[in-house]
């Protein structure tokens, strides 16, 4: 007889997006006529760099050519990809990484999720909080996570709590855990990490043999010289740490699907004998190449196309143009009197509900008063309530239109 | 202490077809001049489709515009293409589904990997022999397949031998299993199932409650009207399977990306104590909701373009340009001398070695003997030893020069 993994049904029924996505369609359905803007879901809105767009038409090109056909690339990704992302992304910051340490991937989500496959199914877990919820989700899956209690914390999840009291600064944990995770420039916070504070979780985990999946995927939000692109700017990251990457918020790729992964040579796990210590690279390469069979060409080739010379200009010019509705929403908001964080090195701000109302009453107030979507900050765990987060992803009329309607509102 | 997931030790170093390529890489390396066709890994080489290419085009225009620019899609893809999967590859065989059973992915690679995440690590499993080697592999990393013999056998894991001797007509269990694997058109056999045949293994998953994952990736290339298209021709099917198909064979998606899994409504499995019934596809959802982004818009788009009128015309002319190939392939094998099965109602050939060789044996000696790469039949399975497999996949002009090649050989 087959059984389910009850694990699943510990889970809430919804992930939190798909939550937030029926709550609009409820209003938008009983309000026909309101015009509802989204700052809620991370989303671009921008349209892909031109040079991106002439690359991928190429790439069409060469799949409709009997002679440049492309069929099933390597599960890694192809070398010219590799390669510049080793020669773009990591060595102008001197970090030396080799092609075969790199995994290009439909994204980084499914990497995210995946990833925890390689560790022990019991291992302990560690997550900043408010998190991303993907981190602790796909550890319920697999049953790590432990089981729910009211707060919504998970028995065998240690959180560390960013909360305006600490400046939303996590404390490396009082006792070993195995694996943890960290998104810098924060989701949802949009708080950056400082090279000081990285090196204390680096040097942890070099101590207790632990593990760091480090999310940089709003890396290139960052304006500021001194803040970190990449945990390998901390020497000993090589032995710990695994980083996710994605061009989804770099280049507006979250309808293309690329991103990257690296899991460097040096990283290993020990069995649970203790007698063998197993270089994660390896096993990484050995489950992509059996679930996985290699990202579009053409996703590949737009990829590439975000280091060119007008690629980079291009994509800059994006991104600019959402820091500069961070700026606009930092300064409004502000001026409304809420307290705004985040904002200025990431594309998200962290806003504290005005009044001390609760997440979700906020979201519904925003929603049915403004006709503005947020996402509720306690969706990304217990030390979200009581905050919200806005993207900075929105057209600007829209962004513009959407604080003066919260303005008025407030 | 980080503790990694000692399954992963217990399989191969590498895939097969990782594995191929590196022996074919040696022969490369040492014989600079010999040119080697590849009917090896089952990777097409006809070009997509003009229809196809005109619809990626205008898809890259959309992203490139700002009015028509599409940011992350839904988890299980665009309803337009989910629609216009059950209207083309259902409906006409009298099969209703509804869009929300159909979860496009990025290749069926991907969801034959994951698909077991559902089901409790424990449950038993049965595979046909010889089998595509994802089937086995993916549960061994996650523990189900037990431990591995000499023979490469793997504990808790039922062979079900297709031979010679049966016709490679596998015979239902003889004891209960909790989940079963079928792929039809056979990889690597080339074989087809008859309707009575299917209906018997629907017919036990409904008495024992077992789950049937059905890979129908090669079902374009059924030439003969009586052999099922989907397990949901036979009654019952929407109860106990769980159907896996992919437009990489059909129309030369290979570097594309995009297939999708069919997890019927009706369709449920057990809670370990037995209270409960749990329908599988809100759980599938939930899992595509927390791991996986959605599919490249580009792709899906391409994908929509094989369902226009222009497109089937196209895509059908590609599939009978890799029948005749296998026409000729099965021949000329056969005049030389060979026993040759498959490659009637599907890309794929298995042919018994001369003389009672071993499968990688006789690979190695077309390698060095005719430069053409075969596939060793051991590397699906154990009852694949002393076969290998030949793929129709091939340019003609190729195809050609190989047979040649190996009938001079032999």
């Amino acid at each position: 007889m087959a059984l389910i993994n009850e694990h699943y049904l510990k889970l809430g029924a919804n992930y939190l997006f798909a939550d937030i996505a029926k709550r609009v369609n409820v209003y938008k359905a009983t309000h026909t006529d309101a015009r509802v803007i989204s700052l809620g879901i991370g989303d671009v809105t921008q349209p892909l760099a031109p040079a991106v767009v002439e690359a991928m038409h190429r790439a069409v090109d060469d799949l409709g050519s009997s002679e440049r056909f492309h069929g099933y690339g390597p599960e890694q990704g192809y070398l010219w990809l590799r390669e510049a992302i080793v020669r773009n992304d990591f060595l102008p910051r001197g970090i030396h990484l080799d092609a075969s340490e790199v995994f290009v991937n439909d994204g980084a989500k499914s990497d995210t999720g995946n990833i925890g496959e390689l560790i022990r199914w019991d291992n302990s877990m560690a997550v900043t909080d408010p998190i991303y919820p993907v981190y602790v989700d796909s550890n319920v899956m697999n049953g790590r996570a432990g089981t729910c209690n009211e707060q919504g914390e998970w028995s065998n999840v240690v959180y560390l709590p960013c909360t305006e009291a600490n400046g939303f600064v996590p404390q490396v944990p009082d006792r070993r855990v195995d694996m943890i995770y960290l998104c810098y420039p924060n989701n949802p916070t949009g708080t950056t990490i400082s090279k000081d504070e990285l090196r204390k979780w680096v040097n942890y985990a070099l101590r207790n043999d632990a593990i760091i999946f480090y999310d940089a995927a709003y890396q290139a939000y960052i304006q500021d010289d001194d803040v970190p692109h990449s945990i390998y700017e901390i020497r000993g990251a090589r032995k710990c740490a695994i980083e996710l990457r994605s061009y989804s918020k770099t280049a507006g790729f979250t309808g293309v699907r690329c991103g990257y992964t690296v899991v460097p040579k040096e990283l290993t796990a020990s069995t649970m004998d203790g007698s063998r210590r197993v270089a994660l690279n390896p096993m990484w390469n050995r489950r992509q190449c059996t679930k996985f069979n290699g990202t579009s060409y053409v996703s590949q080739r737009a990829a590439e196309a975000t280091y060119s010379p007008d690629g980079r200009k291009q994509v800059a010019e994006s991104i600019g143009y959402y820091m500069e509705n961070a700026r606009m929403m930092r300064q409004t908001l502000a001026d409304a009197g809420l307290r705004v964080y985040g904002g200025e090195n990431a594309p998200y701000l962290w806003v504290r509900t005005p009044d001390g109302k609760g997440s979700w009453q906020f979201f519904e107030e925003l929603l049915y008063g403004a006709q503005v979507v947020c996402t509720p900050g306690v969706g990304f765990g217990p030390s979200g309530e009581g905050f919200v987060r806005f993207t900075a992803f929105g057209n600007r009329a829209d962004c513009e239109e959407a604080l003066d309607r919260i303005r008025k509102y407030i």
